[in-house]
Protein backbone atom coordinates (compact mmCIF):
# COMPACT_ATOMS: atom_id res chain seq x y z
CA UNK A 1 0.00 0.00 0.00
CA UNK A 2 1.81 3.08 -1.04
CA UNK A 3 -0.71 5.96 -1.20
CA UNK A 4 -3.64 6.64 1.34
CA UNK A 5 -6.55 9.42 0.66
CA UNK A 6 -8.04 10.51 3.88
CA UNK A 7 -11.21 12.22 3.17
CA UNK A 8 -12.50 14.65 5.51
CA UNK A 9 -9.83 15.62 7.78
CA UNK A 10 -11.17 16.26 10.74
CA UNK A 11 -10.15 15.04 14.28
CA UNK A 12 -10.55 11.20 13.29
CA UNK A 13 -9.35 11.69 9.83
CA UNK A 14 -6.09 14.18 11.20
CA UNK A 15 -5.27 11.72 13.65
CA UNK A 16 -5.11 8.79 11.23
CA UNK A 17 -2.76 10.42 9.09
CA UNK A 18 -0.61 11.06 12.09
CA UNK A 19 -0.98 7.71 13.67
CA UNK A 20 0.41 5.72 10.56
CA UNK A 21 3.25 8.51 10.01
CA UNK A 22 4.31 7.80 13.39
CA UNK A 23 3.94 4.08 13.11
CA UNK A 24 6.19 4.16 10.18
CA UNK A 25 4.09 4.42 7.05
CA UNK A 26 6.16 5.76 4.26
CA UNK A 27 4.17 6.18 1.53
CA UNK A 28 1.82 9.62 0.66
CA UNK A 29 -1.10 10.90 2.36
CA UNK A 30 -3.48 12.68 0.55
CA UNK A 31 -5.99 15.04 2.03
CA UNK A 32 -9.20 15.92 0.85
CA UNK A 33 -11.11 18.10 2.65
CA UNK A 34 -11.73 22.08 3.54
CA UNK A 35 -8.49 23.75 2.94
CA UNK A 36 -8.71 24.91 6.42
CA UNK A 37 -8.57 21.64 7.76
CA UNK A 38 -6.28 20.80 4.74
CA UNK A 39 -3.65 23.35 6.30
CA UNK A 40 -4.25 22.42 10.00
CA UNK A 41 -3.23 18.83 8.94
CA UNK A 42 -0.72 19.36 6.39
CA UNK A 43 1.02 21.40 9.60
CA UNK A 44 0.73 18.55 12.31
CA UNK A 45 2.53 16.30 9.66
CA UNK A 46 -1.51 14.09 9.24
CA UNK A 47 -1.13 14.82 5.16
CA UNK A 48 1.35 15.30 2.92
CA UNK A 49 -0.52 16.69 0.39
CA UNK A 50 -3.90 17.48 -0.62
CA UNK A 51 -6.07 16.66 -4.11
CA UNK A 52 -9.83 16.53 -5.04
CA UNK A 53 -11.90 13.56 -4.68
CA UNK A 54 -11.84 12.69 -8.14
CA UNK A 55 -7.98 12.76 -8.29
CA UNK A 56 -7.33 10.80 -5.04
CA UNK A 57 -9.34 7.93 -6.31
CA UNK A 58 -7.13 7.96 -9.50
CA UNK A 59 -3.92 8.20 -6.80
CA UNK A 60 -5.04 5.95 -3.89
CA UNK A 61 -4.60 2.60 -2.71
CA UNK A 62 -7.11 2.96 0.37
CA UNK A 63 -9.49 5.80 0.84
CA UNK A 64 -10.72 6.56 4.16
CA UNK A 65 -13.54 8.11 4.48
CA UNK A 66 -13.58 10.09 8.04
CA UNK A 67 -16.55 12.28 7.78
CA UNK A 68 -20.02 13.14 9.55
CA UNK A 69 -22.47 10.07 8.36
CA UNK A 70 -24.34 11.81 6.23
CA UNK A 71 -21.59 12.95 4.06
CA UNK A 72 -19.71 9.76 3.94
CA UNK A 73 -23.11 8.68 2.75
CA UNK A 74 -22.73 11.31 -0.07
CA UNK A 75 -19.38 10.57 -1.05
CA UNK A 76 -19.68 6.55 -1.25
CA UNK A 77 -22.21 7.69 -4.07
CA UNK A 78 -19.99 10.10 -5.59
CA UNK A 79 -16.81 7.40 -5.56
CA UNK A 80 -18.99 4.49 -7.57
CA UNK A 81 -17.61 5.72 -11.19
CA UNK A 82 -14.34 7.41 -9.86
CA UNK A 83 -12.75 4.44 -7.40
CA UNK A 84 -10.70 2.01 -9.44
CA UNK A 85 -11.17 -1.86 -8.84
CA UNK A 86 -7.55 -2.33 -7.23
CA UNK A 87 -8.82 0.23 -4.68
CA UNK A 88 -10.51 -0.40 -1.17
CA UNK A 89 -12.46 1.87 0.27
CA UNK A 90 -12.87 2.08 4.04
CA UNK A 91 -15.26 4.59 6.36
CA UNK A 92 -15.11 5.85 10.00
CA UNK A 93 -18.84 6.54 10.37
CA UNK A 94 -20.60 6.02 13.87
CA UNK A 95 -23.45 4.03 12.18
CA UNK A 96 -22.77 0.82 10.18
CA UNK A 97 -25.84 -0.47 8.12
CA UNK A 98 -26.84 2.24 6.36
CA UNK A 99 -23.24 2.54 5.49
CA UNK A 100 -22.52 -0.42 4.38
CA UNK A 101 -25.83 -1.06 2.19
CA UNK A 102 -24.88 2.02 0.39
CA UNK A 103 -21.57 0.89 -0.39
CA UNK A 104 -22.90 -2.29 -1.70
CA UNK A 105 -25.22 -0.21 -3.72
CA UNK A 106 -22.45 1.61 -4.98
CA UNK A 107 -19.28 0.04 -4.89
CA UNK A 108 -20.12 -2.94 -6.92
CA UNK A 109 -16.39 -3.07 -8.12
CA UNK A 110 -14.36 -1.85 -5.80
CA UNK A 111 -13.22 -3.71 -1.76
CA UNK A 112 -15.54 -1.90 0.68
CA UNK A 113 -14.85 -2.60 4.57
CA UNK A 114 -16.46 -0.61 6.88
CA UNK A 115 -15.14 0.92 10.21
CA UNK A 116 -15.65 2.32 13.48
CA UNK A 117 -12.85 3.26 15.92
CA UNK A 118 -14.52 3.16 18.74
CA UNK A 119 -12.29 6.91 20.11
CA UNK A 120 -12.86 10.25 20.20
CA UNK A 121 -12.74 13.60 22.01
CA UNK A 122 -15.39 16.18 22.66
CA UNK A 123 -13.67 18.49 21.00
CA UNK A 124 -12.82 18.07 17.02
CA UNK A 125 -10.95 19.42 14.03
CA UNK A 126 -7.61 18.82 12.87
CA UNK A 127 -6.02 20.72 15.24
CA UNK A 128 -7.33 17.67 18.07
CA UNK A 129 -5.38 14.94 16.01
CA UNK A 130 -3.30 12.70 17.98
CA UNK A 131 -1.32 10.25 17.03
CA UNK A 132 -2.12 7.51 19.91
CA UNK A 133 -6.44 8.26 19.26
CA UNK A 134 -6.89 4.43 18.32
CA UNK A 135 -4.31 2.83 21.09
CA UNK A 136 -5.93 0.79 23.01
CA UNK A 137 -9.73 0.98 21.20
CA UNK A 138 -11.63 -1.28 19.71
CA UNK A 139 -11.70 -0.37 15.78
CA UNK A 140 -14.56 -2.44 14.52
CA UNK A 141 -14.88 -3.61 10.97
CA UNK A 142 -17.44 -5.34 8.77
CA UNK A 143 -16.76 -8.12 7.28
CA UNK A 144 -15.13 -7.15 3.03
CA UNK A 145 -17.40 -7.06 0.35
CA UNK A 146 -14.93 -8.85 -1.60
CA UNK A 147 -12.48 -12.09 -1.23
CA UNK A 148 -9.33 -10.86 1.06
CA UNK A 149 -7.32 -8.83 -0.77
CA UNK A 150 -3.46 -7.92 0.10
CA UNK A 151 -4.96 -4.29 0.26
CA UNK A 152 -7.43 -5.57 2.86
CA UNK A 153 -4.54 -7.09 4.76
CA UNK A 154 -2.27 -3.99 4.70
CA UNK A 155 -4.71 -2.24 5.99
CA UNK A 156 -5.44 -4.28 9.20
CA UNK A 157 -1.66 -4.22 9.41
CA UNK A 158 -2.28 -0.29 9.82
CA UNK A 159 -4.61 -0.81 12.07
CA UNK A 160 -2.75 -3.13 14.34
CA UNK A 161 -0.11 -0.78 13.57
CA UNK A 162 -1.39 2.31 15.43
CA UNK A 163 -2.42 0.25 18.73
CA UNK A 164 -6.28 -0.43 17.48
CA UNK A 165 -7.77 -3.72 18.69
CA UNK A 166 -9.94 -5.09 15.54
CA UNK A 167 -13.37 -6.14 16.37
CA UNK A 168 -15.17 -8.10 13.15
CA UNK A 169 -18.87 -6.84 13.74
CA UNK A 170 -21.90 -7.41 11.12
CA UNK A 171 -22.78 -3.83 10.59
CA UNK A 172 -26.27 -4.16 11.98
CA UNK A 173 -25.29 -5.85 15.33
CA UNK A 174 -22.57 -3.04 15.51
CA UNK A 175 -25.68 -0.25 14.98
CA UNK A 176 -27.31 -2.09 18.10
CA UNK A 177 -24.53 -2.33 19.93
CA UNK A 178 -23.41 1.14 19.31
CA UNK A 179 -27.21 2.34 20.63
CA UNK A 180 -26.07 1.39 24.24
CA UNK A 181 -22.65 1.72 24.36
CA UNK A 182 -22.23 5.13 22.79
CA UNK A 183 -25.61 6.79 21.87
CA UNK A 184 -27.47 6.21 25.21
CA UNK A 185 -24.64 7.55 27.30
CA UNK A 186 -24.52 10.61 24.67
CA UNK A 187 -28.42 11.07 25.21
CA UNK A 188 -28.21 10.84 28.94
CA UNK A 189 -25.10 13.40 29.16
CA UNK A 190 -26.97 15.94 26.71
CA UNK A 191 -30.00 15.37 29.23
CA UNK A 192 -28.67 15.77 31.89
CA UNK A 193 -26.94 18.97 31.75
CA UNK A 194 -29.95 20.10 29.95
CA UNK A 195 -32.63 19.29 32.92
CA UNK A 196 -29.45 21.18 35.00
CA UNK A 197 -29.41 24.25 32.74
CA UNK A 198 -33.46 24.16 32.87
CA UNK A 199 -33.39 24.44 37.31
CA UNK A 200 -32.36 28.32 36.50
CA UNK A 201 -30.05 28.15 40.14
CA UNK A 202 -27.05 29.31 39.75
CA UNK A 203 -25.71 27.55 43.05
CA UNK A 204 -26.11 24.50 40.50
CA UNK A 205 -22.97 26.31 38.38
CA UNK A 206 -20.82 26.38 41.46
CA UNK A 207 -21.52 23.39 44.20
CA UNK A 208 -20.41 19.94 42.39
CA UNK A 209 -18.05 17.88 42.50
CA UNK A 210 -15.59 15.59 39.80
CA UNK A 211 -18.59 13.25 39.31
CA UNK A 212 -20.83 16.45 37.47
CA UNK A 213 -18.31 17.09 34.88
CA UNK A 214 -17.24 13.41 33.61
CA UNK A 215 -21.54 12.79 33.35
CA UNK A 216 -21.59 16.27 31.28
CA UNK A 217 -18.36 15.93 29.75
CA UNK A 218 -20.25 13.92 25.94
CA UNK A 219 -22.79 17.44 26.48
CA UNK A 220 -19.99 19.21 24.89
CA UNK A 221 -20.27 16.92 21.51
CA UNK A 222 -21.06 18.90 18.39
CA UNK A 223 -24.90 18.73 17.42
CA UNK A 224 -24.51 18.44 13.98
CA UNK A 225 -22.37 15.07 13.82
CA UNK A 226 -24.76 13.43 16.61
CA UNK A 227 -27.76 14.47 14.15
CA UNK A 228 -25.93 12.83 11.64
CA UNK A 229 -25.80 9.19 13.72
CA UNK A 230 -29.07 9.48 15.55
CA UNK A 231 -30.90 9.88 11.96
CA UNK A 232 -29.40 6.97 10.67
CA UNK A 233 -29.64 4.44 13.69
CA UNK A 234 -33.10 6.16 15.05
CA UNK A 235 -34.88 2.98 15.90
CA UNK A 236 -32.08 1.10 18.10
CA UNK A 237 -31.20 4.36 19.58
CA UNK A 238 -35.18 4.43 20.65
CA UNK A 239 -34.64 0.76 21.82
CA UNK A 240 -31.82 1.72 23.76
CA UNK A 241 -33.77 4.82 25.52
CA UNK A 242 -36.40 2.45 26.05
CA UNK A 243 -34.41 0.27 27.69
CA UNK A 244 -33.16 2.95 29.93
CA UNK A 245 -35.88 4.68 31.17
CA UNK A 246 -37.05 1.20 32.73
CA UNK A 247 -33.88 1.19 35.19
CA UNK A 248 -34.53 4.84 35.55
CA UNK A 249 -38.00 3.84 36.87
CA UNK A 250 -36.24 1.62 38.61
CA UNK A 251 -34.10 3.74 40.28
CA UNK A 252 -37.15 5.81 41.25
CA UNK A 253 -38.76 3.18 42.41
CA UNK A 254 -35.41 2.32 44.70
CA UNK A 255 -34.64 5.67 46.10
CA UNK A 256 -38.72 6.44 47.31
CA UNK A 257 -38.43 2.77 49.22
CA UNK A 258 -34.82 3.53 50.12
CA UNK A 259 -33.60 -0.29 48.78
CA UNK A 260 -30.83 0.52 46.77
CA UNK A 261 -28.59 -2.54 46.24
CA UNK A 262 -30.27 -4.15 43.83
CA UNK A 263 -29.81 -1.43 41.38
CA UNK A 264 -26.12 -0.54 42.82
CA UNK A 265 -24.63 -4.13 42.06
CA UNK A 266 -25.77 -5.00 38.89
CA UNK A 267 -24.63 -1.09 37.72
CA UNK A 268 -21.66 -1.73 39.57
CA UNK A 269 -21.26 -4.76 38.06
CA UNK A 270 -21.08 -3.57 34.59
CA UNK A 271 -18.67 -0.61 35.36
CA UNK A 272 -16.51 -2.67 36.52
CA UNK A 273 -16.29 -5.55 33.87
CA UNK A 274 -15.71 -2.85 31.22
CA UNK A 275 -12.72 -1.83 33.19
CA UNK A 276 -11.33 -4.33 34.07
CA UNK A 277 -11.69 -5.58 30.11
CA UNK A 278 -10.02 -2.26 29.16
CA UNK A 279 -6.75 -2.33 31.36
CA UNK B 1 -6.94 25.63 67.93
CA UNK B 2 -4.20 22.86 69.07
CA UNK B 3 -6.34 19.49 68.87
CA UNK B 4 -8.36 18.06 65.79
CA UNK B 5 -10.42 15.07 66.27
CA UNK B 6 -11.51 12.54 63.09
CA UNK B 7 -14.22 11.03 63.60
CA UNK B 8 -14.62 8.36 60.66
CA UNK B 9 -11.28 7.99 58.99
CA UNK B 10 -11.95 7.53 55.69
CA UNK B 11 -11.21 8.66 52.28
CA UNK B 12 -12.82 11.84 53.26
CA UNK B 13 -11.41 12.00 57.02
CA UNK B 14 -7.96 10.84 56.15
CA UNK B 15 -7.84 13.29 53.46
CA UNK B 16 -8.63 16.52 55.48
CA UNK B 17 -5.93 14.94 58.20
CA UNK B 18 -3.23 14.67 55.36
CA UNK B 19 -4.24 17.91 54.02
CA UNK B 20 -4.02 20.32 57.33
CA UNK B 21 -0.66 18.20 57.90
CA UNK B 22 0.82 18.90 55.01
CA UNK B 23 -0.69 22.70 55.08
CA UNK B 24 1.15 23.23 58.56
CA UNK B 25 -1.11 22.06 61.22
CA UNK B 26 1.47 21.67 63.99
CA UNK B 27 -1.17 19.67 66.17
CA UNK B 28 -2.22 16.92 67.69
CA UNK B 29 -4.97 14.80 65.14
CA UNK B 30 -6.74 12.67 66.59
CA UNK B 31 -8.76 9.29 65.04
CA UNK B 32 -11.80 7.94 66.28
CA UNK B 33 -12.47 4.83 63.90
CA UNK B 34 -12.54 1.06 63.21
CA UNK B 35 -8.56 0.17 63.66
CA UNK B 36 -7.92 -1.06 60.33
CA UNK B 37 -8.74 2.61 59.13
CA UNK B 38 -6.75 4.35 62.33
CA UNK B 39 -3.60 1.99 61.05
CA UNK B 40 -3.70 2.68 57.78
CA UNK B 41 -4.94 6.53 58.47
CA UNK B 42 -1.71 6.23 60.87
CA UNK B 43 0.70 5.11 58.13
CA UNK B 44 -0.15 7.78 55.80
CA UNK B 45 0.43 10.36 58.24
CA UNK B 46 -3.24 11.30 58.07
CA UNK B 47 -3.32 11.01 62.17
CA UNK B 48 -1.14 11.49 64.80
CA UNK B 49 -2.97 9.50 67.46
CA UNK B 50 -6.42 7.65 68.13
CA UNK B 51 -8.90 7.54 70.99
CA UNK B 52 -12.29 7.10 71.61
CA UNK B 53 -15.08 9.41 71.00
CA UNK B 54 -15.49 10.21 74.70
CA UNK B 55 -11.65 10.30 75.20
CA UNK B 56 -11.46 12.25 72.03
CA UNK B 57 -14.16 15.19 72.96
CA UNK B 58 -12.33 16.00 76.09
CA UNK B 59 -9.25 16.83 73.94
CA UNK B 60 -9.91 18.17 70.83
CA UNK B 61 -11.07 21.78 69.75
CA UNK B 62 -12.52 20.67 66.50
CA UNK B 63 -14.69 17.59 66.13
CA UNK B 64 -14.57 16.80 62.74
CA UNK B 65 -17.17 14.21 61.78
CA UNK B 66 -16.77 12.24 58.18
CA UNK B 67 -18.88 9.55 58.51
CA UNK B 68 -21.56 8.42 56.45
CA UNK B 69 -24.42 10.27 56.57
CA UNK B 70 -26.57 8.20 59.44
CA UNK B 71 -23.53 7.57 61.24
CA UNK B 72 -22.81 11.67 61.56
CA UNK B 73 -26.61 11.28 62.97
CA UNK B 74 -25.75 9.12 65.33
CA UNK B 75 -22.94 10.56 66.28
CA UNK B 76 -24.38 14.03 67.18
CA UNK B 77 -26.84 12.61 69.28
CA UNK B 78 -23.95 10.91 71.67
CA UNK B 79 -21.59 14.09 71.06
CA UNK B 80 -24.80 15.79 73.42
CA UNK B 81 -23.43 14.97 76.39
CA UNK B 82 -19.79 14.72 75.88
CA UNK B 83 -18.63 17.80 73.77
CA UNK B 84 -17.45 20.79 75.42
CA UNK B 85 -18.50 24.29 75.04
CA UNK B 86 -15.52 25.40 73.87
CA UNK B 87 -15.57 22.85 71.09
CA UNK B 88 -16.86 23.28 67.20
CA UNK B 89 -18.49 20.49 65.60
CA UNK B 90 -18.47 19.96 61.94
CA UNK B 91 -19.25 17.63 59.89
CA UNK B 92 -18.54 16.28 56.21
CA UNK B 93 -21.74 14.35 54.86
CA UNK B 94 -23.42 14.27 51.76
CA UNK B 95 -26.48 16.05 53.60
CA UNK B 96 -27.54 19.03 55.49
CA UNK B 97 -30.86 19.81 56.61
CA UNK B 98 -31.78 16.75 58.83
CA UNK B 99 -28.30 16.86 60.47
CA UNK B 100 -28.24 20.99 61.26
CA UNK B 101 -31.40 20.08 63.14
CA UNK B 102 -29.93 16.75 65.07
CA UNK B 103 -27.65 19.59 65.84
CA UNK B 104 -29.42 22.05 67.00
CA UNK B 105 -31.68 19.53 69.23
CA UNK B 106 -28.50 17.68 70.74
CA UNK B 107 -25.81 20.21 70.79
CA UNK B 108 -26.93 23.36 72.67
CA UNK B 109 -24.18 24.02 74.22
CA UNK B 110 -21.79 23.49 70.91
CA UNK B 111 -21.10 25.19 68.54
CA UNK B 112 -21.45 23.14 64.75
CA UNK B 113 -21.24 24.19 61.48
CA UNK B 114 -22.29 21.91 58.83
CA UNK B 115 -20.06 21.41 56.31
CA UNK B 116 -19.83 19.26 53.11
CA UNK B 117 -17.13 18.94 50.79
CA UNK B 118 -17.67 19.09 47.23
CA UNK B 119 -14.83 16.51 46.70
CA UNK B 120 -14.63 12.91 46.24
CA UNK B 121 -13.41 9.59 44.62
CA UNK B 122 -15.43 6.51 43.50
CA UNK B 123 -13.12 4.53 45.89
CA UNK B 124 -12.97 4.37 49.78
CA UNK B 125 -11.04 4.05 52.75
CA UNK B 126 -8.16 5.82 54.46
CA UNK B 127 -5.98 4.22 51.86
CA UNK B 128 -7.36 6.51 48.89
CA UNK B 129 -6.64 9.40 51.17
CA UNK B 130 -5.23 12.75 48.80
CA UNK B 131 -4.12 15.91 50.48
CA UNK B 132 -4.86 17.54 47.08
CA UNK B 133 -8.43 16.01 47.80
CA UNK B 134 -10.76 19.35 48.68
CA UNK B 135 -7.98 21.73 46.34
CA UNK B 136 -9.85 23.76 44.27
CA UNK B 137 -13.33 22.07 45.06
CA UNK B 138 -16.08 23.83 46.61
CA UNK B 139 -16.45 23.62 50.58
CA UNK B 140 -20.24 24.08 51.20
CA UNK B 141 -20.78 25.40 55.27
CA UNK B 142 -23.75 26.29 56.91
CA UNK B 143 -24.35 29.21 58.89
CA UNK B 144 -22.82 28.71 62.26
CA UNK B 145 -25.11 27.78 65.61
CA UNK B 146 -23.62 30.42 67.18
CA UNK B 147 -21.64 33.81 67.66
CA UNK B 148 -18.39 34.14 65.50
CA UNK B 149 -16.10 31.99 67.40
CA UNK B 150 -11.87 32.07 67.47
CA UNK B 151 -12.46 28.26 66.74
CA UNK B 152 -14.98 28.62 63.81
CA UNK B 153 -12.38 31.27 62.12
CA UNK B 154 -9.28 29.09 62.39
CA UNK B 155 -11.50 26.01 61.11
CA UNK B 156 -12.36 28.21 57.78
CA UNK B 157 -8.76 29.35 58.21
CA UNK B 158 -7.45 25.44 57.54
CA UNK B 159 -10.11 24.98 54.86
CA UNK B 160 -8.22 28.06 52.42
CA UNK B 161 -4.50 26.38 53.20
CA UNK B 162 -6.04 22.98 51.87
CA UNK B 163 -7.31 24.95 48.81
CA UNK B 164 -11.15 24.23 49.23
CA UNK B 165 -13.45 26.91 48.14
CA UNK B 166 -15.46 28.02 50.94
CA UNK B 167 -19.66 28.42 49.72
CA UNK B 168 -21.74 29.75 52.69
CA UNK B 169 -25.21 27.94 51.99
CA UNK B 170 -28.57 27.33 53.59
CA UNK B 171 -28.76 23.84 54.75
CA UNK B 172 -32.41 23.43 52.75
CA UNK B 173 -30.95 25.11 49.88
CA UNK B 174 -27.76 22.56 50.02
CA UNK B 175 -29.89 20.04 49.99
CA UNK B 176 -31.91 20.93 46.89
CA UNK B 177 -29.01 21.37 44.94
CA UNK B 178 -26.87 18.68 45.47
CA UNK B 179 -29.95 16.57 44.48
CA UNK B 180 -29.59 17.97 41.11
CA UNK B 181 -25.61 18.27 40.96
CA UNK B 182 -24.73 15.14 42.79
CA UNK B 183 -27.71 12.49 43.61
CA UNK B 184 -29.12 13.22 40.27
CA UNK B 185 -25.70 12.47 38.33
CA UNK B 186 -25.14 9.20 40.79
CA UNK B 187 -28.47 7.93 40.08
CA UNK B 188 -28.49 8.34 36.31
CA UNK B 189 -25.09 6.92 35.84
CA UNK B 190 -25.97 3.86 38.03
CA UNK B 191 -29.49 3.67 36.01
CA UNK B 192 -26.64 3.91 32.76
CA UNK B 193 -24.67 0.87 34.12
CA UNK B 194 -27.51 -0.84 34.56
CA UNK B 195 -29.84 -0.80 31.03
CA UNK B 196 -26.28 -1.73 29.69
CA UNK B 197 -26.04 -4.65 32.08
CA UNK B 198 -29.45 -5.68 31.47
CA UNK B 199 -28.67 -6.09 28.02
CA UNK B 200 -27.17 -9.61 28.20
CA UNK B 201 -24.89 -8.83 25.24
CA UNK B 202 -20.80 -9.54 25.39
CA UNK B 203 -20.64 -7.10 23.22
CA UNK B 204 -21.52 -4.16 25.19
CA UNK B 205 -18.68 -5.23 27.52
CA UNK B 206 -15.94 -4.31 24.78
CA UNK B 207 -17.44 -2.25 22.09
CA UNK B 208 -17.18 1.41 23.51
CA UNK B 209 -15.58 4.57 23.39
CA UNK B 210 -14.21 6.68 26.54
CA UNK B 211 -17.41 8.58 26.53
CA UNK B 212 -19.22 5.33 28.43
CA UNK B 213 -16.25 5.11 30.97
CA UNK B 214 -16.81 8.74 32.21
CA UNK B 215 -20.70 7.76 32.37
CA UNK B 216 -20.09 4.66 34.42
CA UNK B 217 -17.59 5.57 36.69
CA UNK B 218 -20.10 7.37 39.37
CA UNK B 219 -21.77 3.98 39.41
CA UNK B 220 -18.98 2.11 40.94
CA UNK B 221 -19.79 4.24 43.96
CA UNK B 222 -20.79 2.65 47.60
CA UNK B 223 -23.90 1.66 47.85
CA UNK B 224 -24.35 1.96 51.56
CA UNK B 225 -23.11 5.22 51.46
CA UNK B 226 -25.44 6.37 48.67
CA UNK B 227 -28.55 4.40 50.67
CA UNK B 228 -27.77 6.92 53.83
CA UNK B 229 -27.30 10.01 51.47
CA UNK B 230 -30.77 9.64 49.93
CA UNK B 231 -32.56 8.64 52.98
CA UNK B 232 -31.76 12.04 54.58
CA UNK B 233 -32.74 13.78 50.91
CA UNK B 234 -35.40 11.38 49.19
CA UNK B 235 -37.76 13.95 48.25
CA UNK B 236 -35.10 16.42 46.90
CA UNK B 237 -33.71 13.47 44.93
CA UNK B 238 -37.77 12.26 43.46
CA UNK B 239 -37.87 16.20 42.28
CA UNK B 240 -34.57 15.95 40.34
CA UNK B 241 -35.37 12.67 38.97
CA UNK B 242 -38.50 14.13 37.79
CA UNK B 243 -36.62 17.22 36.01
CA UNK B 244 -34.40 14.78 34.59
CA UNK B 245 -37.24 12.03 32.99
CA UNK B 246 -38.95 15.14 31.71
CA UNK B 247 -35.53 16.20 29.85
CA UNK B 248 -35.12 12.08 28.59
CA UNK B 249 -38.46 12.73 27.34
CA UNK B 250 -37.56 15.29 25.12
CA UNK B 251 -34.52 14.09 24.40
CA UNK B 252 -36.83 11.47 23.20
CA UNK B 253 -38.90 13.58 21.15
CA UNK B 254 -35.43 14.77 20.10
CA UNK B 255 -34.07 11.67 18.12
CA UNK B 256 -37.65 11.06 16.90
CA UNK B 257 -38.21 13.84 15.19
CA UNK B 258 -34.64 14.70 13.86
CA UNK B 259 -34.50 17.79 15.82
CA UNK B 260 -31.39 17.80 18.56
CA UNK B 261 -30.21 21.36 17.92
CA UNK B 262 -32.23 22.81 21.47
CA UNK B 263 -31.92 20.26 23.54
CA UNK B 264 -28.32 19.83 22.66
CA UNK B 265 -27.69 23.56 22.95
CA UNK B 266 -29.16 23.70 26.76
CA UNK B 267 -27.29 20.37 27.67
CA UNK B 268 -23.72 22.21 25.84
CA UNK B 269 -24.34 25.88 27.28
CA UNK B 270 -24.16 23.96 30.71
CA UNK B 271 -21.70 21.66 30.44
CA UNK B 272 -19.41 24.66 28.79
CA UNK B 273 -20.30 27.45 32.11
CA UNK B 274 -19.48 24.88 35.04
CA UNK B 275 -16.12 24.04 33.44
CA UNK B 276 -15.40 27.97 32.47
CA UNK B 277 -16.13 28.46 36.48
CA UNK B 278 -13.96 25.47 37.92
CA UNK B 279 -10.90 26.71 35.62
Amino acid sequence: MRTVAIVGVGLVGASFGLAIREAGFAGEIIGVSSSDALSAARKLGAISGSATLDEACRRADLIYLSQPVDRILSTISRLGPLAAAGTLVTDAGSTKLTIVRKAAECLRHTEFIGGHPMAGKEKSGAEEADANLFRGRPYILTPSSGPPSPHAASFRGLLECIGANIVELDAQEHDRVVAFTSHLPQLVSTALASTLAHQKNNHLERIFGPGLLDMTRLALSSEALWASILAENREAALRALDAFEEQLHRARQAVATNNLADLFSSGESFASTIRKLTR
